[in-house]
């Protein structure tokens, strides 16, 4: 598809057909895609766990969601428990600490108060929207969406994740079903261009 | 440009040619797709400096690069000054948790604890990728590069940005010039998608 042409078409999807699996040749290629995303020092601290079972997908919606949550978000968790694939970014803080460590660079005391900016969390973000926009130029659609901090232990000894590793969100992706609804959080309305550019100064 | 097209040839380029600007048009469908990242809760709590005049440019390099840097760094930096503009993405953590303060978030208390994630600095992060890979797509170059955390303070008085705002970078974008210097850090390699993926556990 024309690059724009995804550009434009990328929304998040929260209904999938549960009868049409993801074809692996377009799970391999979501996976390809995630790691061309630009890394700060090329330290590509990032991790993906990819779940495809109905064992697996239904211990990450387990471990991920407390009872309170699955009680009030019972008809989004409904419709999101049928996607086929789910995709954990993981973010991985001290590879970047270690990377930086390095004599090219040279930062030896490891010292977080250096990264202003958490590199770790924004490279593995762009990993996410690469695979997000290939989804959709692949026909498929998919959902990002976060894991509440209080869920990231159990999700983390469900899945024998080392603790140095934080699921920045998940990516359910399928074939759209027919029960999507959109996030009422659009109403909000989109910010426009001018909104937010600022042009020679503030 | 094919999307997968864009995706493989996206790398960062850091020379320009200083006799070729910007097209407008293009400049600014770099900003309209930037604006279309996904945001936790649509916050889009974001904003783009946006520098072009030969004075608001030098005023970035003055503002962002150190006495020493600029000694260390003359020869990246002299290539990198060519570049006709500059666009410098930033975070603002606060519309997020005023976003999630919102009836239908709750999250009144503000708490910074309940973001282990900081999408501030993610969602923006995207907005980053969606403005290099369109570069791509238009037949320009781009480079993403961090602002040294020592600098943040000098950036933002420059410029008049409030405190609340972080530059999570900044990106130079041009057509390409003839003395590119790939970065020394690609001789780490790519990681494979085998050495990064984990497939139904750790």
């Amino acid at each position: 598809m024309e690059f724009r042409d995804v550009v434009r078409k990328r929304h998040m999807v929260r209904d999938y057909d549960p009868d049409r699996p993801v074809p692996a040749e377009i799970r391999e290629r979501l996976l390809e895609h995630a790691i061309r995303a630009p890394s700060a020092g090329f330290s590509q601290g990032w991790a993906f766990l990819v779940l495809e079972s109905p064992d697996d997908r239904e211990r990450f919606w387990q471990s991920s969601t407390s009872p309170e949550q699955a009680a009030r978000m019972d008809d989004w968790l409904g419709r999101m428990r049928r996607a086929p694939l789910l995709v954990v970014p993981l973010s991985h803080k001290q590879a970047y600490l270690d990377r930086y460590a390095e004599p090219d660079k040279g930062a030896t005391d490891r010292d977080e108060s250096r990264w202003p900016v958490p590199y770790w969390d924004v490279d593995t973000g762009m990993a996410a929207l690469l695979i997000l926009l290939t989804v959709v130029d692949e026909g498929l659609a998919a959902c990002f969406f976060g894991v509440e901090p209080d869920r990231h232990g159990p999700f983390r000894q469900a899945f024998d994740v080392p603790e140095g590793y934080t699921p920045i969100g998940c990516i359910s992706v399928g074939y759209e079903g027919s029960e999507d609804k959109r996030s009422p959080s659009l109403k909000r309305g989109r910010r426009g261009v001018e909104e937010v550019v600022h042009r020679g100064r503030w």
